[in-house]
């Protein structure tokens, strides 16, 4: 029988993703890794070249598959508002989180670390994230849309609002008693994040 | 010379903080903490037990320190509405993210990850964190001060936004270009929170 190169890589994923975010990826050996995988060591070699080459692997990919998502919200699909543009995107990167959300808290916690690979990440993904976002509220404020805010102040409550309930699930379910994996947890994060771009971009003057 | 206890705990909390911070707790050796406290390996056995009983004590410590700065705004000064004394709460605790961005990114990072200890910290501190927040806007709810919100998703999102700088300073240097520790930048997240508050607090009839 031959062997798909394709399952195989995706099980040596998965066993990574499992391993680097309950033991940390400091605390994790690619012979675990192989263990885990059933795999012979010296085909994570052949693939990913080493651990970091993995870790690597599963950045890009996840990044890779977040913007496959936006792109579709920008492009694709038709909105009638910058509002609804935002909303739209807000929504997706909710749920896509949600559905990673192994990798999510896996990524986010490697991104609190001071490393080479996270300002690689950072100068790649995670300028180009900020940039998605920045670029429709200052349209939005410039066509008198949205209220002269500051954008970068903004983005940064956007991005923590979302990512926070994926990174910290554990914050979720032992303080809030909420299951952040729940459809109806994941509904309420969507609103949530609506309700703060609805109310953070309505115009100050109707506000007051 | 008699030897300071108190001086030499800190000296071995400092160095256990940086380390574990730039190379993880599980990547850190109680003999690497010593040799960079310049202590001997014995008197870390002495003090804490042992390194998960290190990383006890540095968490105990930082949110004892945050309760510190809560109460004294709760109980020792005066506020006219359960806005402003809100708006107080969320000022110092970023200031105090700020002061100890190091302890504050390495417990976030930490409790990212699923652990007996993260769990305790949970149901001590975080568990109390969530109940003082919550409780004052239930208050303003009851009261008519505020709109009735969904107050566990005011106090997730305060806290997201609050921590998300602190926990990630690299992001917001590399890809926002702001630099977290700077006094400017500690002024405009404390801006931001205030919006946050104001604009998610203020009673919908008017907003609409």
């Amino acid at each position: 029988m031959k062997r798909s190169p394709k399952l195989t890589k995706q099980k040596i994923v998965g066993a990574a993703v499992e391993l680097f975010d309950s033991q940390g990826f400091d605390g994790t050996t690619v012979r675990q890794i192989a263990c885990k995988a059933g795999v012979n060591v010296a085909l994570i070699s052949y693939y990913f070249k080493n651990k970091k080459g993995l870790l690597e692997w599963v950045m890009v990919d996840y990044y890779e598959g977040m913007f496959h998502r936006l792109d579709a919200c920008r492009y694709d699909s038709e909105w009638e508002s910058l509002s609804e543009l935002l909303h739209s995107m807000a929504e997706n990167m909710v749920r896509f989180q949600c559905e990673s959300y192994r990798v999510t808290r896996l990524i986010q916690r490697e991104l609190s670390v001071e490393s080479m690979l996270g300002r690689e990440i950072m100068s790649t993904y995670l300028a180009r994230l900020k940039h998605y976002f920045a670029a429709i509220i200052e349209e939005g404020i410039t066509e008198g849309e949205f209220p002269a805010l500051e954008v970068n102040g903004i983005v940064i409550q956007l991005l923590a609002i979302i990512s926070f309930p994926y990174s910290y699930p554990q914050i979720i379910r032992e303080v809030f008693y909420l299951e952040p994996l729940d459809e109806r947890f994941v509904e309420q994060m969507v609103c949530y994040t609506s309700d703060f771009l609805r109310q953070m971009l309505t115009p100050i003057n109707t506000l007051r």
